[in-house]
């Protein structure tokens, strides 16, 4: 463990995490070439320094290392890295100039006093920040610039000869090195890879395909579950897979007396944590790049699975990258938007005002470029290279949008409790809010349909979901209008039907919301059943139910195009955490919490979530729900009544809503 | 010689010259650290894209190279760099995606009819160019990420035993490597570097040292005169030398009566050239990073000497770097300025319209900035942080600068004849010319001293030449103002002498444009001859001719701190090409050009100095001038009257003031 007092690298703040974002978005494959992604991308900063001052007693003595060219300075003075240095006992000065042209400048300071601990700040010659730093990097043999995986050996499950070769099949996605381990012929071997079977059978169209391999081939990080080894016999070939991850901690367990929803449960986990690694991406054979509309979903799922910050961070900061902002994320107007929103819920799962304080300059200029494409309405419209995303679906984009006027409502909720808590001024965000919130209903709400209309400026006077559901999420609409929007919208099917996971992710959390728990329990078993029903091993990027056979594997016009390790497949956890056990954090941090339990589809439920240096876990057997946590804060609501959790004191509950 | 037809590496126009700008300021190296330059420096884009455009009338091949990873698409459809593509019949989209995590991306195609030469646009996917590129990278076998010098094998012209060591004089500066080339007792060496021969002989504080050398150990690039190895014999080592250059076309002569202003001559174009790699540095051993004030004073140098537009280009380009600014040039408030005004001399030099569209857009971010720190009046002033530098001297420094307000005034002129150029609107330019003018003369100006006073603020009304001698050069006050200075300031012992070379040059300059060449002839030969009679075989950062000794050395506090090949050294170039030959266009390019000899110095005289695709000469002897021109515009002015200057038709004038 790391404590105040360790040595760890040092770096300017947040440029640990736009250099990896950088690497990670250059790190897609496609057939034979390199698919860096397609937008404009920072890298960090090439020249910083690092101050402290000490007041010393005596003399002490310390040690500089660093990643990249510079010098120590003393009171002033300059001093080589690498060396054994004396500092003075007295008022001193200590700074740090470090520059590397081709990667993350770092340093380490080793000393008995004069470290690389909590205290340092870094500058880039114009800002002045704390250092950065991150529990991975706090050895001095490590390289900030190097990712350091955890492997695991992985035997095929299955061999085969099939199509004049050999199919090996793992049973598993892995993400990682596959060996050729025997060749008995010694010839140069095609190596096809697939996420499914049919994918590796077909050596033309497989994404990943290594040429004139051999055993001394060093094969680059792939993701697949099936090898296949065409022109060549069983007995000819061995092979073996090497599985890389970022070790990340399980905290939540989920068993009931449905096998299928514990299978659900079991590959949600598996796909989240496929995807999650220094950043969350959208999914590890395709694109692995850090998207962040996927990622707004992933805090949610991480958030009752493992509970991990750093991953958070590590993501919203590569996401927005340095100061100043060419282009929207990764092109989307929503995904900026996201973005601000992402940060809001970040603190209420953590109360990490440090990261607060780091982030809110980011996000005040994030929201005044947004705010710069605003009109006098106060609508944020799209302008020339924007990519007004929403969602793949059918949807009036004449003019402005509801959808997008619904983030942006959201999103200057966000800057007013983020800025609150910092004590900035927000009252110009609480007027953009009013403005836009009584322009949003004066505009876009239509009575007569009881929903909020695309957009206004066609005349269509067009309903789709997705305004309609972020403002349920965002609690932008009252009761009335939410149940209006649950009748008129969400369980209308003349409505056009939400067709993407991505924004099925949101419908489900707004049924869900609105009550209809039985209803997504249903959808649950259907549709993640029905991918487990076709050997899933991970969840899709995308499931069609009607598709069969190699269809299903087709994408973007691609007959492998569709991804099948893919993060937002996971989101089960989320709706189980969140609506079926019921948890969420009422207060910061989980000061205080809630959990309001819908247990009407269980039997039997044995399961526990984290929260913020906490646990809750929730026993269902028969009539009985024990509910506990190891913090102070909660309350259970069942049937409308109010129980205090106390802190290591199971509460008994009996369903038929008697506590016991 | 590359023409538009050629191959060539394409690049984000103006990222190699910040990329490689970036490397330059890296490169210095003081006692046993690197010294990376102590401001925000920009590096090239990471993520670019090429595109353009083919109507073919059958289908053709080509071939994509890259430094970097992505791929190349051909009406959309993606493929891999390094394979033989072929390009249909009919409209085609050929774009090439590059990234590159460690350094320049680039691209170089290989085809008969496509191929990377002119037509190409480039994009950061943010805004499009016309692609970068330079005549330097013209094949495909090299890489725009190296830089490729000519070399020259140097071997010493003295050795000699010393101090329990061998020292060896080059006889010359060199920017380049040492080879040990015999050790005979194969023990490491100390090895100790000198422009200087006391820094070479002083162990402990040379610049520059090599420790436990031996004929295996490869030296880093270093600028030196003199070696010395300690504690061995003469006949246990044998050193040589391999100097380091970007050629340049030398395409000035000088050839006087006075054999000391021709060594001076020959000096300042050896000093000149060691200074003039990709970029104008400051000087070869120390800082050799690129500072806007040293290279202005280098444009001017470069126009009498190698006529080399593309180092003035890449040194524009890599001092302002990216769009955004965020701190000063160098951190220097009249560097910013400086920089535009060089702009505008460039554009007159070359006529270089492509150049002034490339640039202008930056001029325009650079002048906004400069504005955003100007007052009510239109001055400008300090912020925190900011360095108003102007000169090393004593100066009033209360409030806003006459100095810096003539720069910025003389900045506003600037604008307005570039944007001029390119049809852009001015007007807003002009009304802030207008204004800054009308309150310099108001609050600066004093009559009775017949002056510009430092600062209104102070009360002081303190006199210096700074501001005086910027308004002479910038044409920026008329006759009466300018006879004024000269008698007041100028020519006035009581108000403080300038010390610094940097403004010698202007100050030199200044009073050549008075008509003061007689004066400075003096100084000329004082001055720079005083250099010389210490055996300087390049011009210094400074000289105080009272110094003696190894005080000759010291600067900033540093015993070997000065730098003996200093860029501005070399102004004698200018001066004589600029005033004593006359040569100035005066349309830009040298589309009209003026020669105005003055010439009474000079018993004989032959020299050329280079113009815009031409030369002039000019030949001395006894009461005859003849002056030649290869290209039409030209007029001489030569004792009020004037000479139409034809091409390749040389003009006969005689001293005594009538064409011959």
């Amino acid at each position: 463990m790391i404590n105040e007092n360790s040595s760890r690298w040092l770096w300017y703040s947040g440029d640990f995490e736009i250099r990896q974002s950088l690497l990670q978005n250059f790190s897609r494959e496609e057939r034979a070439y390199d698919w860096p992604a397609y937008w404009y991308m920072d890298d960090c900063h090439r020249n910083v320094k690092f101050k402290r001052y000490y007041d010393l007693a005596e003399p002490t003595e310390f040690k500089v290392d660093a990643k990249g060219v510079g010098y120590v300075e003393i009171n002033d003075q300059k001093f080589p890295f690498g060396q054994t240095l004396t500092c003075p006992a007295g008022h001193n000065k200590i700074r740090v100039f470090v520059g590397n042209t081709e990667g993350l400048p770092a340093v380490y300071l080793t000393g008995e006093i004069i470290k690389s601990d909590i205290g340092w700040v870094c500058s880039n010659f114009i800002e002045e920040h704390p250092a950065g730093w991150s529990t991975l990097y706090t050895k001095v043999d490590q390289d900030p610039n190097q990712v350091y995986h955890a492997t695991e050996p992985v035997a095929y499950l299955n061999k085969k000869e099939i199509q004049g070769g050999v199919l090996f099949d793992f049973g598993r996605a892995i993400f990682g090195k596959l060996l050729i381990k025997e060749l008995r012929e010694g010839k140069p071997v095609t190596v096809c890879f697939g996420e499914s079977e049919t994918e590796a059978l077909d050596e033309e169209m497989c994404y990943y395909k290594e040429i004139s391999a051999t055993t001394a081939t060093s094969i680059r990080k792939r993701a697949f579950r099936y090898i296949f080894i065409p022109r060549i016999k069983a007995e000819d070939v061995e092979v073996s897979a090497v599985h890389e991850f970022i070790p990340l901690e399980n905290k939540a367990a989920f068993r009931s007396d449905n096998p299928l929803l514990n299978q659900i449960w079991d590959v949600s986990v598996e796909t989240f944590t496929l995807c999650s690694g220094l950043f969350f991406i959208d999914g590890i054979k395709r694109d692995r790049w850090i998207w962040s509309g996927d990622a707004y979903q992933s805090y949610f799922i991480n958030q009752y699975l493992f509970f991990d910050e750093d991953i958070n961070k590590r993501t919203m900061l590569a996401l927005r990258g340095q100061n100043e902002i060419k282009q929207h994320m990764n092109t989307i107007v929503d995904y900026s938007i996201l973005w601000l929103i992402g940060v809001e819920n970040h603190y209420m799962m953590t109360n990490d005002v440090d990261f607060l304080q780091q982030i809110y300059p980011k996000m005040v200029i994030m929201m005044t470029y947004l705010q710069n494409q605003t009109n006098e309405l106060g609508f944020i419209y799209g302008r020339e290279k924007d990519w007004i995303f929403i969602d793949w679906s059918e949807m009036d984009k004449e003019g402005t949008l509801a959808a997008e006027q619904v983030l942006l409502l959201k999103a200057y909720h966000s800057m007013i409790v983020c800025g609150s808590i910092l004590q900035k001024e927000t009252t110009a965000y609480q007027a953009a809010y009013d403005q836009l919130y009584k322009n949003l209903l004066d505009y876009f709400w239509d009575d007569e349909k009881g929903a909020f209309i695309d957009s206004y400026e066609s005349g269509k006077r067009h309903v789709t979901r997705h305004a309609n559901i972020f403002a349920v999420l965002f609690d932008l609409v009252n009761p009335k209008q939410q149940h209006s929007i649950l009748e008129n919208v969400l369980l209308n099917d003349e409505i056009t039907q939400i067709t993407t996971p991505y924004f099925k992710f949101f419908e489900q959390d707004a049924l869900c919301k609105l009550g209809e728990t039985a209803r997504v329990y249903e959808i649950i078993l259907d549709y993640w059943g029905g991918m487990l029903a076709h050997d899933a091993v991970t969840f899709w990027e995308e499931y069609k139910p009607e598709e069969t056979g190699a269809d299903r594997y087709e994408m973007y016009g691609d007959p492998f195009g569709k991804s099948l390790c893919h993060a937002w497949g996971a989101s089960p956890i989320y709706l189980l955490g969140r609506y079926f056990v019921g948890l969420v954090p009422t207060a910061p941090g989980y000061e205080n919490f809630v959990v309001e339990p819908k247990l009407n589809n269980f039997d039997s439920l044995s399961c526990q979530f984290p929260i913020k240096d906490g646990l809750v876990t929730l026993n269902k057997t028969g009539d009985e729900v024990i509910i506990w946590t190891n913090k102070e804060g909660g309350e259970v609501h069942f049937n409308q009544q109010v129980f205090p959790l106390v802190k290591d004191e199971p509460l008994h509950l009996s369903m038929s809503l008697q506590p016991v």
